[in-house]
């Protein structure tokens, strides 16, 4: 295998661990707090989780422990969508094993939680971890999105970790996935197994956080790449004077990775979803917001600037969400009427007499192409594919149209051209920055303490991210802590809460602090690229907003 | 002026300069060698340059120079696109000017040449320039696109010249901007003027090097940002194991980008215009190739892949370039006509009768979305923005058709899903790679030398760059050593010669020698992010285009 010279490198980077799980495995002992409630619906959840509701917060502290006597047999899986770092968890969990006895043994479940389910396996080694230390990517073991939701999943995932005689099983993934293990590990105490079931916390889109789990991992590399990218298109926007570039950045539901851009960048605009759906702003608000700033810059002679937009901001603006959900129904009752039609014509015609009459007017308002996108680009089910409605060329179509109003009413005399990008996959499989190479080995050498120091059905937690990694604080929350019931294909389901960006959060508020000035005057900032070496102040930085949320 | 990290940090490098012109400037004297030659067209160009031609090449060399007593003003040019780097040639070129003598000046032209005709300047200061060290865009002093071209601009530029008392004009640039200076270089001398002109060799397409450049500056950082993503989505489809990417990358003219970025990554395919044009490659030849790789790795349950394509690509497709050309002259005579019809299937009608019956069907084979960005996206003159084709979902759509016909044949059994990408902006002004801030510092230095030492009509340059800096050579290139006739708007100009990808030349046959095994086994590198600091294998290594060309 031909490795590049970053990746030869980086193998022989050595991972930054908490001082409370740096020392000899058998002088760490837990100490556990209070029993915990979860965050809402504490009945029911009582109820679902009669096993595994109300334990205690857990933190690993000098002591001693028994973690060292034990030959354990794990399996980790990795769920969900790629994360830097998600190699560098499984690389702390497979060391903090060794370290506890030698004899023990990791599994790797292949291609997701169907790998645990069809019981698809493979054994690591020292060699062949090596070749994966703080690198990119999911592609160790691959991973997958099937959730374990059936009887029958439930009782095939008991039987492969019985066949396996696993002591634990341990699943790296996001609010959904984590949900998922909080699931196994009550089903496994159902069934009176001993089996032990833990979480890490996945997720470059930030939205798995709360009062005990500082930052999701990935969030922190995807960011600075996306940054790098946004940073090196403000210096070109800069220097050429003539183009609006409108990016694109992933995240569906929340605007995490947006916010925490614009903190690192400085653009002149970032919308927040989040924002747009409590202050119920449409899309002409959006735009007019846009154009306010493209005409006072055009004042200044600066015909150029940068837009953020969160991925998901279509379903936030609150005509767009009735159109598509109007859509959705037509489509889903009639689809196969609206196929039979030829014409993009025939097809707006058909619609005037299937959706209401707001939504068909507001249809007629969006530029044609992007029209034509939500009629034709379905997925199989006669759904509006929302990941691929492009918002950048929605924004820029819009804004070119409303502009040559105001240049005709003499109120504009600038010149706009837009530009537009996505950037996603970019970021997904970076090369794991420092921060997240330490936060993610710390993840799962934690996670090999919970399982050696006895608990079940906790997500493995590094506490104090923004101070040295010395200073860090390993230990596990409750994954029952986390959850509330909610609304899921029509009935109420236990799962993890997301968080979404708040208003009266720091970084939010620090970003409302200086937008204003940042729509007007070029303020921009250029990160660069993610650097592994160097001075401390430019290769080991947590991002913005973990130090707005927690200095 | 709030600045990132890295940027501070930036500030404190020290290029490397070559030993040659290292020591103090009172033992730097120039050799030259024997009269030279243009690559072609001798006798005209000859004609044309009746004070420059034929002037010999030039190495710095340990000697009794007198490039420290002069006293001298000098004014610098940004032309053309960004590419990193730029700003350190302007910090090399001052340096050299204020070690030779601190009393000697430089002013910047602002926004280009027009800066030149316009007589817009500033005065470089220690503490101007000191913001702008190791940093990338062009927005010290601006760039622009006019070329100093009618008699009245060329009377223009000289009397600003004389106005500012210059000694020297300095042109950074590419190939047209660099044929601008050789004719400014010349008339300068036809008017009894002593003020120099020397150029720097800048393109991120990498097509201005020959002979005795190397290369041009920017290629190297800008290579390095499209590999740092490429290998991250490489390795996010090895991750997700389901989509294919379809990667555009910068770069007209040449496909030095996209096969360098190849050389760095080892994706499944990467394309390359001048193969197409030079073997006729049509369309579906193309749509074959990626099919195949597609259907083997289908095969071997891999249905993801990436593929790389020059920006240029269409206007290389035999039937694709005819297509543009004769929808340019039917806009061009009848656009009013055309601007008519309200529907695209009127507009097909039309044009069935305007252009020949062989361009008609191969248009009407193409993705319907991309016949309509064919005929409605035209700049003002009616001509097709070939720059705004997306190729890469022109290549989408046309493979998952032919896919889709095969699957029906039973030939193949995969899956197909398209993602596409287009990377640019990205990287123009990225913070300038280790190796592009020491070459563009020691192009500036040169610069300076060239003009101590009394040599005009010359280009900046140095060799033996795949050596450590200090082993580097400086000297300089007789301008209209690089030059040929062509054929430019009806008429044959004097024009510096274009570096396109030779089929037979290193980095091409290093390319044809594997591609087969890329394109069915996977066998991606990932490079990730340029790193500045570091072992040197990481942050101090040359594209690998150099290497192959130069060892």
């Amino acid at each position: 295998m031909e490795i590049s010279a970053l990746q030869k490198a980086r193998y022989a980077y050595q991972p930054k661990l908490p001082a409370n799980i740096a020392g000899a495995i058998s002088d760490i002992a837990v100490e556990l707090g209070k029993p915990t409630d979860s965050v809402a619906d504490q009945a029911a959840l009582k109820e679902l989780f009669n096993h595994t509701y109300g334990k205690p917060l857990a933190v690993f502290a000098k002591g001693k422990g028994d973690a060292d006597k034990k030959e354990l047999t794990v399996g980790v899986i990795l769920s969900g969508g790629q994360a830097p770092g998600g190699h560098n968890v499984i690389a702390g969990l497979y060391d903090g094993l060794k370290k506890g006895n030698p004899a023990s043994r990791l599994y790797g479940f292949l291609g997701g939680p169907s790998g645990l389910i069809e019981n698809k396996t493979m054994v690591f080694s020292d060699k062949f971890i090596d070749e994966y230390r703080n690198t990119g990517g999911f592609d160790i073991i691959g991973s997958g999105r099937t959730k374990i939701e059936t009887p029958e999943q439930f009782a095939a995932s008991l039987e492969t970790a019985k066949k396996l005689n696993l002591n634990a099983v341990v699943v790296i993934g996001g609010d959904d996935s984590n949900t998922n293990a909080a699931l196994l590990a009550e089903y496994f105490l159902e069934k009176g197994s001993a089996i032990q079931v833990i979480g890490c916390p996945k997720t470059i889109d930030g939205d798995l956080k709360n009062e005990h789990i500082e930052t999701s991992f990935g969030f922190d590399t995807a960011c600075k790449t996306y940054s790098e990218l946004i940073g090196n298109i403000e210096r070109d926007a800069n220097s050429a004077k003539k183009y609006w570039h409108f990016v694109k950045l992933m995240g569906r539901a929340a605007s995490h990775i947006a916010l925490e851009c614009a903190l690192q960048t400085q653009p002149n605009i970032c919308l927040i979803s989040e924002e747009v759906q409590e202050k119920k702003i449409s899309l002409n608000q959006v735009v007019e917001q846009i154009c306010s700033s493209v005409i006072k810059r055009a004042e200044n002679k600066e015909n150029f600037g940068v837009v953020l937009i969160p991925e998901g901001l279509v379903e936030f603006i609150p005509e767009m969400k009735k159109l598509i959900d109007e859509l959705n129904d037509a489509m889903g009752l009639k689809g196969a009427e609206f196929v039979e039609l030829s014409s993009f014509i025939d097809q707006l015609y058909w619609l005037s007499h299937e959706i209401s009459e707001d939504s068909y007017k507001f249809l007629q308002t969006l530029p044609p192409e992007i029209a034509r996108e939500l009629l034709m680009d379905r997925d199989p089910h006669g759904n509006v594919q929302v990941s691929r409605i492009e918002t950048e060329k929605l924004l820029i179509g819009m804004v070119e149209k409303r502009l040559a109003k105001l240049k005709a009413e003499g109120v504009y005399k600038g010149k706009f051209s837009g530009l537009g990008h996505f950037f996603g996959y970019e970021g997904r499989c970076a090369f794991p920055s420092n921060f997240d190479a330490d936060y993610c080995y710390s993840l799962g050498f934690g996670a090999f303490l919970l399982i050696a120091l006895g608990l079940t059905g906790y997500l493995s937690s590094v506490k104090n991210l923004v101070a040295p990694a010395s200073e860090w604080v390993a230990g596990g929350v409750p994954l029952t802590m986390m959850m509330n019931m909610e609304q899921r294909h029509g009935s109420k389901k236990p799962v993890i809460r997301k968080a979404l960006v708040e208003l009266d959060g720091g970084p939010f508020k620090a970003f409302d602090a200086v937008r204003d000035t940042w729509a007007v005057k070029t303020s921009f900032l250029f990160p660069g690229a993610i650097q592994y070496y160097g001075p401390p102040e430019v290769c080991d930085q947590p991002t913005k907003t973990l130090k707005l949320e927690h200095q």
